[in-house]
């Protein structure tokens, strides 16, 4: 080794070179193409290039620490502590301190560019932090008299030659402020670069902090996630009501409003951007960030939401064949969508993979892999329409499945959105028929004694999704109704909680001075539908897979977060897997439109899959109906599961002497239930 | 040659091959590669593939006439002529007629795609007719059930079978109505495309004719030619005065109120707009075309009309050193300028070229062609500033010189824009001193007796900008300003048309009962300052060329058309040029922005010229203050143009003993005219 040069060695990559006294470390670690971040590009600003360093000299036997291989702290680094406080013992930036000896160099997490993001939902699946914009600080050239070019070729060329960026282009809204932004910064600007590519914006002088978003854009609640592109943190969520409920609760009824007044559909477009507008805000000032800072965002919605949303009339979806406009992923100016965010931002619509299976499904996918894994997926998100994706890394297949709102509260008597007061949980005594409630809002049973004065709140005010399916579960349980789904008048001559009701029958679920509430017959047959299509719909996908087996089954959605899938499955409205493989998806398409924001590749990843997704149309279907008619009653099943409800209190009959559990929920002998 | 085959030649192409017997001929040349249009597929729809049918078959000795040679008029062509009249004697539809013997076709030059269009404009110089966007009709695959794919999917299929155009773009605007115009056209619709590669709009089942817009924005009128894509013919033409007059009369004070009210810059993009939208809207109303179905718009400028177009502030347009935001070439679409025309048109606005020199000089060099030729051009744009251009195909210079806006008829005391009542014309006797004159608007001289009768309506208001170097001039030969510019108060004595005036004299041009209109001492000085900044601009571009001489000068611009050549070359606004190569340019700008509107290879070729282009800027060229002073007296060169003025009645007197022509307009002896 010359006495002039030394040693370096990098870790965790563990590349390793040979530098002249003098150089900086930064420097160093480009040549050896080792990843450390910077937006200043080397001027002490950004702290984005901190590294350990672990001072030593090399010899056969390894390393052995020695001190000042590395040049002292200089003006630059003391005046970045001044500013952003003194940087951790050991750390230095390393476009300040100079190779003086050998030198192992550590580059934490946080000063990798493309480091890992862990995520904090259900599945732990870490995001590899790589998104598509960028922040570059650079000096430009003054405006000179005798020195021809515009301030625009000026910036070009500092972009050039201080950070070999060539041949970029840029969005026309950057050039309107480029003047008063470079004087502004005194011809020091921060840009922001899409994929090395293309100017999307600038800030005077040096700026660090650049923001995206994902918004999940669905039928009832908005949700968005403002989160820092630079680190991958979620810095603030929220939700809110989608405004389009008032031209209908549930996605039909919007569909059905246009087609009755087509001047709704513009009218949707404008309320559903300016509620999301109101979001941004609102996640913005909670996080303490200017919306014009958010220069990225990833939307998913269905494709109802999709279409209102790019301002295209969702008339053909209200009906077969069900066309969509477009299905191909979508890249768009925040001008184009009216998002009051910086109007240079990006704005990335995943594709949608069929007439009812939208860039939420493909969120959830993205979210969820199947098609990462040997094992069978089987993912389903449940609205208006369920969602239904199901393979493994060979195929993968979808189709939508027409269960109605049943499952969101409508069409229900006493069914009600998801909101504070609504009946969510259900357990009823096998003995006296008597059902114990918790509503939303409350974490009592209702028969504490507690309770009525914890809810007066709100009252109990209806039922909604998930609890109508713990209701019909406890009631076929208790031997309430048939597994065809019929109420047992009978019952009502010895408890006075099944009552006739016209020709059938209702049954009483929760009784207070203030409300009733009770389960028709009518009800019962909504849940029955809803849960046949569902089934069918997912039998459908089996027979075409070719394997009835499924290893995994995951929930999306708001009723599938709040589903308790035991219940799910005494109903019959999920094929038979191990239990503990049947979860909640967490909100898998906001999670999906994360990782979409996070990580570029994660794109052309999910396109691609998309691609490849078989789509199948249950409405030319034949055997839809079949299945459809076959998994109308309940099945008998619970026998299957001994174990599964056996935490639950109070200990109930498990009645094994209704039949044996069969495959197929339709194929089971009906028989009457004696008592 | 095989009996089932035949020779099928092209004229004017002279391509030939041999074809199937029953091979349509529009297939048969574009195998080919004979250029013949089409926009309906060889549907028989558009008429556009017209051919002349020369009919014959092939000897050695030559062709010989034969009938029959070509399958005789099908249902599709008498439908053709049903809806748009029966074609011209002799012509096919070359998709429907089929090759049934040896032919000689001749393809008219309205079927070939890439015509000449003949400019009516001076110089006569042809376009080849090129533009980007292109329509093409096609069937589309409509929405069923168990089809997967989007109507965007089908779309890009169908044109990818039918016309072989793969991996096309789309414009966001495209998607909105996409599903509506595909079952209003019962899955027939009309593409436009743009480059090959782009959607850019739609219609329903079949639409002939996409139409291109060029804008030239003066900073005192604004005028819009609306040109058919196809033939290159200009439908309508209109020009409107530039609203943003209420802000200040020029240039620079439009600038100055920007300095000092901000807001006023983005209030002068909204008005320009808003100008550009009402005159689109009267030439289409004209031509009785849709604004929708405007898809190429070309708009030039200045740098301070480009800059408030695009809605950049032109602050810093108003001082050193006068940096532009952009000086590249743009694409914009339409909802980034606000233009009511198609949301997918395309528009095109050419580079500009120096603080001074803008994007219309550009398509001044565009429509002359300066770097062209061997011969050295100068080419001049006056208004507030000049904007000179100068050299040949070697080497191409441009500077602006600050000539004020004297010219336009500011800063004079009778001064006014070019508008009816003006005076534009005068011829002074060198013996009365008595003027003659003629206004805008009437043929008339004033000495006529129907004169006062003929301008009664608008009265005669004051002197414009080519009527003041006509008088100026015409003063100097009468004597009545020395070359200095000093109006001679001697002559006060002998005439009542010479008066005092302070400490110095004018002189009564024009006086009748409603108005009179003098020319102050310092209207002079004020022509003077502005003619001696054109030239000392025009000098030091010399210079720089290392060249005095210039083979011919064209002069742009309102001012420049209606100047007299002759009385600029008197008063020393240009450089020694024999006369006859001294023109007016017309709407060289508009004509320019036409040329780019219809010949996509245009844009290429004027953007590699103005990079190129040596931009000089006189504000720091110590030379051109000492030009400035040299060129504010007026030269002794009436001598060297002997025919100069023999055609003009009343002859006047030369006065050749003022003193040798000079080559350089400041160096001759100042002598006191003897009288």
């Amino acid at each position: 080794m010359s006495a002039s040069t030394a040693k370096v060695v990098f870790s965790p990559s563990g590349r390793r070179g040979e530098f002249a006294l003098g150089t900086p470390v930064l420097q160093a670690a480009r040549e050896l193409g080792v990843d450390i971040d910077s937006v200043c590009g080397g001027r002490g600003l950004c702290g984005r290039c901190q590294i350990l360093c672990c001072e030593g000299n090399f010899t056969k036997h390894g390393i052995v620490s020695r001190a000042a291989n590395l040049s002292p702290p200089g003006a630059a680094e003391g005046q970045y502590g001044v500013r952003n406080g003194p940087l951790q013992a050991g750390r230095r930036l390393s476009c300040q301190a100079a190779v003086q000896g050998d030198l192992l160099i550590d580059v934490p997490a946080e000063s990798q560019v493309h480091r890992q993001v862990v995520r904090k939902d259900p599945g732990q699946r870490e995001i590899r932090l790589d998104p598509d914009i960028h922040l570059y600080f650079v000096e430009v050239r003054e405006a000179e008299l005798d020195h021809a070019g515009s301030d625009l070729s000026h910036l070009l060329e500092a972009l050039a030659e201080q950070w070999d960026l060539q041949g970029l282009s840029w969005r026309s809204a950057v050039l309107k402020r480029l003047q008063a932004i470079l004087r502004e910064g005194q011809w020091s600007v921060t840009v922001a670069l899409y994929q090395q590519r293309e100017i999307l914006a600038l800030w005077p002088g040096f700026k660090d902090g650049v923001y995206g978003v994902a918004v999940d854009v669905g039928s009832t609640t908005i949700a968005a996630h403002l989160t820092d592109l630079s680190s991958g943190e979620v810095l603030a969520s929220s939700g809110m009501m989608n405004p389009q409920i008032r031209f209908g609760e549930d996605l039909m009824s919007r569909v059905s409003y246009v087609m009755m007044h087509p001047e709704g559909s513009a009218e949707m477009t404008r309320v559903v951007r300016e509620a999301i507008n109101s979001l941004l805000a609102e996640i913005c000032a909670t996080a303490q960030v200017a919306t014009a800072d958010i220069l990225s965002a990833v939307l998913v919605g269905n494709p109802v939401m999709h279409h209102l949303l790019l301002g295209i009339s969702p008339q053909e979806l209200g009906g077969a064949p069900f066309a969509l406009a477009v299905d191909s992923a979508l890249y768009l100016g925040a001008p184009e969508l009216e998002l009051d965010i910086n109007p240079g931002a990006v704005i990335y619509l995943p594709p949608c993979i069929a007439g009812h299976v939208g860039a939420d499904a493909t969120a959830m996918i993205l979210s969820e892999q199947p098609h990462a894994y040997e094992d069978i997926s089987l993912l389903i998100d449940i609205g208006t329409n369920a969602e239904i994706v199901l393979g493994n890394r060979h195929r993968l297949l979808a189709c939508s499945s027409p269960t109605g709102p049943a499952f969101e509260g409508a069409q229900i008597r006493c069914g009600q959105r998801a909101a504070p007061g609504a009946i969510e949980r259900v357990r009823i005594d096998a003995d006296t028929l008597q059902a114990r409630v918790k509503v939303i809002g409350s974490e009592l049973w209702s028969d504490h004694p507690d309770f009525s004065a914890e809810v007066a709140g709100t009252g109990v005010t209806g039922i909604c999704g998930s609890g109508i399916i713990e209701a019909l579960a406890e009631m076929y349980l208790a031997g309430i109704i048939s597994g065809d789904g019929v109420i047992d008048g009978s019952l009502a001559d010895g408890s006075q909680l099944v009552v006739a009701d016209g020709r059938t029958f209702s049954y009483i679920l929760y009784a207070n001075a203030g409300s009733t509430i009770t389960i028709s017959q009518t009800d019962v047959r909504q849940i029955q539908l809803a849960k046949a299509a569902l089934y069918a719909g997912v039998k459908l996908l089996q027979d075409r897979l070719g394997s009835g087996s499924v290893d995994r089954i995951r929930l999306a959605g708001a009723f599938g977060n709040h589903i308790d899938p035991r219940f799910a499955m005494v109903l019959g409205m999920l094929p038979d897997c191990p239990l503990q493989q049947v979860e909640s998806a967490g909100n898998a398409a906001g999670t999906g439109a994360r990782i979409a924001l996070l990580n570029r590749e994660s794109r052309s990843e999910i396109e691609a899959v998309v691609q490849r997704i078989e789509k199948i149309e249950t409405a030319v279907e034949a055997k839809f109906q079949e299945y459809f008619v076959d998994a109308m009653a309940i099945p008998h099943r619970t026998d299957a599961f001994p174990n599964l409800f056996a935490e639950v209190a109070p200990p109930r009959r498990i009645r094994p002497e209704r039949g044996q559990m069969t495959d197929s929920p339709g194929k089971r002998p009906r028989r009457k239930r004696s008592r």
